[in-house]
C-alpha cells in the first residue's frame, strides 16, 4: 500500500494518503533513524492523526521516537490523548524528559495528568520544571476534583476599558501565539476586576478608535473556580459559548475553559451515568492499552454484583419464610418473576426519567417546576401500574389454566408492588439531589434488586390475604 | 424584590440584576406596552436568558411580546430554544408572522423547527419566504435526518488559494455580520473545490503580503453531507474542532457544523443512549410543558414493558413446567431469584461496555482490537462467574440452613447462566453493531428477562442432574 513516488520534500503530500499509508511511513523514517523524514512526516497531520499514530508503535519505536522528536511536539502530541495515557508514556521515559513535555503542554492538560501520579511523582517532575510553569501547575492541582478550577486553563487575552480597538488589536496580536483561544476577549477595569468581554467579530467591525468599553457586552456569563464541572458543561451549552471565563469571588479573572474541554466533560459525565445505569462503579476506560488487564474490569464490577447478591439473598429469605404457603400452594412460584420484573423495571424507568431531568439542572432553583414533574410522574405510575396488572393478570390466567385466584392475586400484587418501586425510584433520586448526593446510584440494579425484595413480599402478602379470605389457607 | 432606583435609559444596569427581577421589569414593560423599555431590557441580554424570560410569559403576554418585538429580534431569541418548542410557539402567530421569523432564523435551525411540521405546514411557510431562503431551507430539508447534511448550516467563509492574506481578511471582514463563524476560513481553488483551511489566528499572525496557499493548511478534517451525526461528533471531539466543513462527493463545499450544535447531539444521543439502556424507546423530552401530558410518557415507557410481560410470561411458564419438582423439593423455590439476578445483572454490565466501547468508534476499521476486546471480555465474564457463583452458593448455604446440594445446584447454575447470558450481551451488542443496527437495544430490561429465561431454566436443569444424580429425583 506504500506510494512508492511519494516525495515529502516536494510538497506533493498526498491529501487523500490514508492514516495506514503515513503509520507505514512513519515507521519506516523511525527504523532509519531519519529524524527530518519523520518531522515531515509529522508536520501536515492534525495532533489527533499523530497521537493516532504514535499510539500504535511498539516500545521500541516509541523509544526511538522519544529521541527524535522534540520534546514540544511530543507535547502537542500527548495534548490529544487522554491523560491516564500520557500518565503511562511519560512512565517509559527519564524524570527530566518527562518533566520537560509535561512543561510544553498547556497547563489544564498537564495538571490532568499529574492528577494520575502520586504526591511524590508530581514533586519530582514539578522540580524539574522552571519555576513559573511549576507555580501555574500548583495553583491548579489546588483546586478540587471537577471544579472549575482544575479544568480551566491560563491564557486568555484581556484588554482594558479604556483601550480603544486599535489598542485591544495590538495586545490580541502580540497575545495571539501563546492564548488558548483569540474568538474571545476579556475586558478588566483599572482594578483588574473582569467587567465585559467583547468577541473578536466585534472588535473586526468596530471601528479603530472606538473604546472598548462602548463595544463592550457587560453582562458577562461566567463561573466561579469551584463551579462543579457539569454545571460548567450546561452554562457552557445552553448559552452556546465556546469559552467561558472562570472568575474568583472577587471577581478577577482566574482562567477560562473552552468547548473542547467541556465537551470531553459532557461525554465523561454521559458515560459515568450510562454505566453506573448498567451497575459498573465507574466507566471502564476506553482503551485499547487495557485490554491486556482484567483487574480493574472486575474492580469495577463486582461491587455491585457482591452487594446484590446480599440483597438477593434477603429476597431468597423472604420466599423460604413462606416456604409453608409454597409447600400448600405451589402454583404461586412460577408467578414470582412475573411480579418481580413488573416491579423493578417501572421503577428503573420512573428512576432513569428523574434522573436526567434532575441533571439537566431545571429544577436547580425552580421548586414549582419540580412540584409539577413529581405530580405528572404519580399519573404515569398510577396509569401504568394498572396498564401492566391487567395485562400481567391475563397472563397469569393462562399460564395457571384459569386459576381466578392467581389471575388476582397477580393483579393485585402488581399494580401495589410496581407503584410503590416507581414511587421509590422517583422519591430516592429527588431526595438524593435534594442532598447534593449523586442519585445515579439510585438507578439500575439497586432499583431492581429493592424491586425484588419489595415484589415478593408484596406477592406473598398478597396471596395470603386473599388465599386467607376464601378460605384456602 | 424589584429595584425601584432602576432607569434603564441612562446606562445604569446593574450586571448582577437576577433573572427575576428582569423578568418581572419585562413583564412591566409588556404590560405598558411600552417597546423602548422593552427593546432596552433585552438589549443587554444573552439570547439564551432572553428565551428563559420569554419562555417565563404567559399566553396574553407572549401575545403582547409578538406585537411589540421586531420579528428578528424574536428569531434570535428562538434560536436558543429547542425546535419542538419553537414551534409550538409559531403556532401562536399568524402564518406571516411565523414565516418572516422563520426566514430570520439560521437556515439550520429553521430546517430543525420545519421538521416538526406536516408536509402542508411547510409549504405554507416557504410560500411567505422569499426564494433564495425559501430555497436554502428546502436544499437542507432534502437531506437525510441525522445526517451532516441536515445539520449543517452555511455562513462559511471562504476565500482563494491565490488570495494574499489581505485580500482575505478583507473578504472576512466584508462577510463577518451574516457569517456562522469567522474562526476557521476555508480555501477553495479556482474550481470551487475546498482544498485547505486557514485559522483567523493564522491570518492575523501572517504577513499581509503572503498566499493564502503558502499559509493554509491541506489536511482538511471534513465529513460528507450524509455521514451520520455521530461520527460527526465523534470528530469534532477527537480533533477538538469548533467548526467541521461539509462536502460533498466531488469536495464542494456544502456548509459547515458549529461546536455548540455538536454539543446538543452528543447530549441527545447520550440521553438516548441512557433511555434505552432503562428501558425507554425514546428520550422523554427534558421540557417543563410537556408536564402536563402523560400520554407521550406512556407511549415511550409501556412498549418495553408490555414486551417484558410476555418474556416474563415465558420465564412462569418454564418455572410453571417444574412444577413436579417444586412440588417434591419446595426449598428450590427461593432461589430461583438469587440465580436470575445473578444471570441478568452480570449480562447487563458485561452488554453495556461493548456498547459504550462500539459507539466510541474505536473497532470501525480495526478488527484486531475488536477481537483483542472480545478475548478480555470472555476473560473477564468467566473470572466474574466464578467469583459469584462462590459467594452466591455461600449464601444459598446459609439460606437453606446448610443444605449442601442446594449450595451445589446454586454455584453451578450461577456460573453457567451467567457466563451464558454476558457472552450473549457481548455477542449481540457486537452482532448488532456489524449488521449497523442500534447494538442499545440489546441492553436493559431485554438483557435482564433474557437473563431470567436462561436463569430459570439453568437452574432447574441443574437442580434435576444433581438431584437425579443423587437419587432424590
Amino acid at each position: 500500500m506504500v506510494n512508492e513516488d511519494l516525495n515529502i520534500d516536494d510538497q506533493t503530500i498526498n491529501e487523500e494518503l490514508s492514516i495506514d499509508d503515513l503509520q507505514l511511513h512513519v515507521e519506516e523514517a523511525l527504523r532509519a533513524a531519519d529524524k527530518e523524514q519523520l518531522d515531515a512526516h509529522l508536520e501536515e497531520l492534525h495532533g489527533y492523526d499523530r497521537f493516532r499514530i504514535f499510539d500504535n508503535l511498539d516500545e521500541q519505536e516509541r523509544l526511538g521516537f522519544y529521541q527524535l522528536v522534540e520534546p514540544k511536539v511530543i507535547s502537542e502530541i500527548f495534548e490529544n490523548a487522554e491523560s491516564d495515557v500520557v500518565e503511562r508514556y511519560l512512565e517509559e521515559m527519564n524524570v527530566q524528559e518527562a518533566a520537560e513535555i509535561l512543561s510544553y503542554m498547556a497547563t489544564d492538560d498537564a495538571v490532568d495528568v499529574l492528577n494520575h501520579m502520586s504526591a511524590g511523582d508530581i514533586t519530582n517532575y514539578l522540580s524539574q520544571m522552571d519555576d513559573e510553569k511549576a507555580q501555574a501547575i500548583k495553583d491548579l492541582l489546588f483546586y478540587e476534583e471537577d471544579s472549575a478550577g482544575s479544568i480551566m486553563a491560563g491564557g486568555a487575552i484581556t484588554v482594558l476599558e479604556t483601550d480603544n480597538v486599535k489598542e485591544a488589536m495590538k495586545k490580541l496580536v502580540d497575545n495571539a501565539p501563546d492564548a488558548e483561544t483569540i474568538n474571545v476577549i476579556y475586558v478588566l477595569n483599572e482594578d483588574k476586576v473582569l467587567t465585559g468581554v467583547v468577541s473578536l467579530r466585534e472588535m473586526i467591525l468596530a471601528r479603530r478608535n472606538q473604546m472598548i468599553h462602548d463595544i463592550m457586552t457587560e453582562r458577562v456569563i461566567k463561573v466561579t473556580v469551584d463551579t462543579d464541572q457539569e454545571d460548567v458543561v450546561r452554562t457552557m451549552r445552553d448559552y452556546d459559548l465556546t469559552v467561558l471565563p472562570v472568575v474568583d469571588d472577587h471577581n478577577y479573572l482566574q482562567g477560562i475553559i473552552t468547548v473542547d474541554d467541556a465537551m470531553d466533560i459532557l461525554e465523561e459525565e454521559a458515560q459515568d451515568d450510562y454505566y453506573k445505569l448498567a451497575g459498573i462503579s465507574e466507566g471502564e476506560k476506553v482503551r485499547s492499552d487495557d485490554d491486556y488487564y482484567i483487574i480493574p474490569s472486575l474492580k469495577k464490577r463486582l461491587p455491585w454484583l457482591v452487594s446484590m447478591i446480599f440483597l438477593s439473598t434477603v429476597v431468597s429469605f423472604i420466599v423460604s419464610l413462606f416456604d409453608p404457603v409454597l409447600q400448600a400452594v405451589t402454583i404461586l412460584a412460577p408467578f414470582v418473576t412475573l411480579v418481580n420484573n413488573m416491579t423493578g423495571v417501572p421503577g428503573i424507568q420512573a428512576a432513569a426519567v428523574a434522573m436526567m431531568r434532575v441533571s439537566s439542572g431545571e429544577f436547580e432553583d425552580d421548586n414549582e417546576l419540580l412540584k409539577k414533574f413529581i405530580f405528572k410522574q404519580v399519573l404515569i405510575i398510577v396509569a401504568i401500574g394498572v396498564i401492566i396488572a391487567v395485562i400481567d393478570s391475563l397472563c397469569a390466567l393462562f399460564i395457571s389454566r384459569g386459576n381466578i385466584l392467581i389471575m388476582l392475586i397477580v393483579g393485585v400484587s402488581v399494580f401495589l408492588s410496581s407503584s410503590f418501586n416507581s414511587l421509590v425510584g422517583v422519591g430516592s433520586v429527588v431526595l438524593l439531589h435534594k442532598l447534593n448526593l449523586d442519585p445515579a446510584v439510585a438507578s439500575g440494579p439497586l432499583m431492581s434488586t429493592i424491586g425484588d425484595v419489595c415484589g415478593v413480599t408484596v406477592y406473598f402478602t398478597t396471596a395470603l390475604i386473599i388465599l386467607g379470605a376464601v378460605g384456602i389457607m
